[in-house]
């Protein structure tokens, strides 16, 4: 019978008749497969099919963050905020295929032993064919480059959180450049690339201190610069700017939770079903007690439940167990997730008295999380060192925050990175993009 | 070169190292596999990764549950209702955890035979390993727990949607403890845990019964207690309260099919291929036929074709074929679909004739079609008898209904479950939470 | 310990038992498999898994799509577009499980040799069982059913963004019944079911043609005979008419290029890990290559970043990439996706000139883009013919285009295809529905 498969034939067959190879019962089977694909193992095949499919997981996350940031700010603000996520992530995709992979792994290209590498520009799966560059892993080379790429713009879009409803538009993209291009991957070849890091035993599993952190110092770098949005502190009192739709930011977090599967359960590497589904337990009893006792610390704090603070808790909890999501037992990770959402509520009263402003929280989630989830490997991760882990975590600043400070510092002087007081009363909508989110928005009756 | 496998390899390597394994040919592929990984079959580790992605799927459909209540009811109850929800999600993983998982699948610690058993309290891989503990199975201990303890919370959710607009939210909360800690495991271990209707041939494949028929039960009962929204019914006559927002109500209607490819397909229990993309079609043609047949249904009722009537007949096709999605054809799921779809448009006539208040139509989706489900099987299914279907149904509702009620009657005499007239006037958003869930939201011009 | 898996045993068992064995070594792994399951191969089951996987990611593109289309339009009419797209979705399905699968597909049963066939009606896996008939394939009869009619639904979704806040409801969903039951699946046969365009060495990987410009072409017909909204052109000028929902119309296009990766990563038909992982990084840079081009051909064009046109540069870029994706290097895809980019802003303002209104520029992502991502795969694809590539645009558009204007005129003249233009003004909510999209919503405050 004639199929797609028949159709494209011409350029297809040498790579499908492996996969067409069907066989009439077991031992036939290992046979057919082992003439027609030489090479081809299916413990490869569900590996790297699981590693794509962890990108795809990731990649929804930047629409939980695009809703959560949205929804969490004023409407005035929506359709630059909507626009900066999506420029994120294309910037952040293409810097990463242009330099930011082989910066991040640079493999034997170190400039600076473990410290610095750069394995030139763009992509390319290697003389002997994607594949074979990869005959020691659980999958292709392009399988590895979008499931990496796919997390770099993570850390610009915790940045957006931060700086949101005041920052000029193009600053802020030119940053991103800057930080997903040059940054990020370079502390991410620290220990992920096998740098200086890795050989000193820092444990960070999938990225509570190289992603949630980074993208947080980066965020707190971005909001001192800017200082706070006008009428968010007068007269020595906090005001709160409520967001304009809870609905979008809880769509954000359940995003957000449902891409974390494939962020903390794709950071296995491969498809192991013990690691797997082992990080699977540890990611959702973390995040389910991080809800939970933001709830309760919320509820002792203002007397009432707060959804943004039991939302956070969730994003608490799930930044907080991603550095030892495969190291810490089940009934560690609830306490991990208890701590990190207790600490998000306090966290987020913090940055308000020190007149920090975050208009989603990003500092309390990624920041303080991120560090209390590499700390809490030291804590309760087998064999595991707190000092290495306080090290990772002071060395990823020590680059983070004053290149980030100083990059905003630099666009500050030049460019300006702050709209006019009077395009931020109007709203970025309007002054940057002369466009409105809700524009044909008619509510005819209400009951 | 080095990726984060080398860096992370300290801890990791023996669990990768199969995974690791990439042969040059067939024969060599084979060897290395059994040499580097005693006990790592390809069929084990396909088959464990689709009931992860199944429970990342079932996990989705809690956003779909949010996201149509919220969309169904008023604005001034929005953020109660997600906040509800997240809370679910929350308690269900963790109570699921502490003590459901090991109430459903007892194992040999029955204690009443068929009827009542407990394995302990926590999370258990057993001395051997994670592995070794389900040498018979398809995938890990972890793996069954996570997919589990993602429906697990669906029963209550079910509950919230009929409740919503009047209930207190924390009597809510712990009628949801007892709820999913207790009877949906305890009925769940009757089948699904090979208790008494497992041995009389009940058959539910997903959970038309045991899972939406259960939390149709405790919706039935939460209504009753709680009475009637303020304004609904008036005068004898029925006054339509009207949603705020169907786009929302759309979102969560698709997420749920969506995630109900994971709460079927997953069900299977592997990646068998013949099973998985049988239940797929059948899962498919039900939703579909259901859209149809309640949007005719609904014309001929009420002249023009009813958004929300077409969204619940999607559903309600779903929850119908759930319990036979294995043993019902192609055709008779249309058949299935299109019973469900019409249902569903009368079941919601006939609740507000009896005044029975439900804001989102949960019991004419999970509870009537939940029992029609049930019912199909014994009237499609091969080999399949309608009386243990019956019993099934039965034996459910005797339990499930009157532990609600109860429960339900005395939170009401204790801590009370319904907010002030003046509360449910004033929203539950303010009243409850002091939050507005679109206090942000301006809209600048209107066309 | 008893699960599930016990408690279903009757009918599973023979479908399981593959399933449950789980090896203590691999030696004896590879006997047990081979003995319980003759014929069940694990490269067979994962290519299946994916196939099915795949099938579940462009479901939900149909979210993408309804979210989209109401987003970018006016609340009046979100009602009628939610309706719409949910029944284009079911009866897609239920259409392709009729009749369209065996006319797309008609395996020896050709009428007119490589031009038309029909394999009957219905779904039928073969006396040989559902696997036996595919002993050839990858995946199951049923994997291949649902992978396809998730597709075919899309192409009668693009005409609906183009007839969107004018169409008649009724005439619209016949006029789906025909596209998506005949036209789509006799044009799809030419190329996917081995007929004429296949022997020719047309290459349509994933639909750019097949489906997008199809899809096009009856956006194009419907939008000619029904006529622009009223007052989109007033007195030979363009008065813009502004959607209501930006953020829906960014969630659309999120759920949409998520929903690609099984679009094009599927149509690989296997899970082959060097072709799957190539496809997923060129349909990744084309889409941020889109993004990126049509933000920057935008700001030169109107001064400022438009999101819409961000928003429809990621789509362009996907369409552009989808016939090639198999074929076009990643750097190339990037050429693709800024040449599609710009493309699909030049184009909008093109359709406005010629006054054919679109108002989710549906023409100029789908058919423009379609066309376009059709003919590069001539230009950079290897052994590719440019030749072949216009037969196959130009044979398509033949038999879409007049066939789509005849049926749209045909129902002109009998059933009528347009409302009232006071229906038009009221909203087709009220006027078709009787619903508002957003009836209970209240803004209490705004700040």
């Amino acid at each position: 019978m004639f199929r797609k498969v028949a159709a494209s034939a011409a350029f297809l067959s040498t790579l499908f008749v492996p996969a067409m190879v069907f066989a009439q019962d077991g031992a036939e089977a290992v046979e057919a497969v082992e003439a027609a694909a030489p090479g081809l193992d299916p413990m490869f095949v569900v590996n790297n099919l699981w590693i794509l499919l962890a990108a795809v997981l990731v990649f929804i996350m930047h629409l939980g963050f695009s809703c959560l940031e949205a929804g969490l700010t004023r409407s005035k603000n929506t359709v630059n905020i909507l626009y900066k996520n999506l420029a994120i992530v294309a910037i952040g995709l293409l810097m990463y295929g242009l330099c930011g992979f082989n910066l991040m792994y640079p493999g034997d290209a170190w400039m600076a032993d473990g410290i610095f590498g750069f394995a030139g520009f763009g992509l390319d799966p290697g003389v002997d064919g994607q594949t074979a560059a990869y005959a020691d892993g659980a999958y292709t080379y392009y399988s590895d480059f979008i499931f990496q790429a796919m997390f770099a713009a993570t850390c610009c879009t915790i940045v957006s959180g931060a700086v949101a409803g005041r920052v000029k538009l193009g600053s802020f993209l030119i940053f991103c450049v800057f930080f997903v291009g040059l940054i990020y991957p370079i502390i991410g070849s620290w220990h992920w690339g096998g740098g200086w890091l890795a050989e000193r035993g820092f444990h960070d599993f999938a990225g509570s201190t190289l992603v949630h952190a980074v993208g947080g110092w980066g965020a707190l770098a971005g909001a001192m610069v800017l200082g706070p949005r006008i009428g968010k502190y007068v007269d020595g009192k906090v005001r709160p700017i409520v967001g304009h739709s809870m609905p979008l930011a809880a769509i954000g977090v359940f995003l957000l939770w449902f891409g974390w599967y494939g962020f903390n359960g794709g950071s296995v590497l491969s498809a192991d079903p013990d690691t797997v589904s082992f990080v699977f337990v540890t990611t959702t009893l973390a995040a389910a007690a991080g809800v939970l006792a933001a709830s309760v610390v919320s509820i002792i704090v203002s007397r009432t439940p707060d959804l943004s603070m039991a939302l956070n808790g969730a994003l608490a909890g799930l930044v907080g167990i991603t550095a030892g999501a495969d190291v810490i037992s089940p009934l560690e990770a609830v306490i991990v997730g208890v701590v990190a959402g207790a600490l998000v509520v306090g966290a987020v009263l913090f940055f308000d008295r020190v007149k920090i402003d975050d208009p989603v929280g990003a500092l309390s989630v990624h920041l303080v999380c991120g560090i209390w989830g590499t700390l809490a490997v030291g804590i309760f991760g087998t064999d595991k060192s707190l000092g290495a882990q306080f090290i990772g975590v002071l060395a990823s600043a020590a680059l983070a925050f004053p290149a980030a400070f100083l990059f905003f510092t630099l666009l500050k002087k030049t460019l300006g990175i702050r709209v006019e007081a009077d395009d931020e009363y109007k709203g970025l909508d309007i002054a940057e993009h002369g466009q409105e989110a809700y524009g044909g928005f008619q509510v005819f009756s209400t009951q």
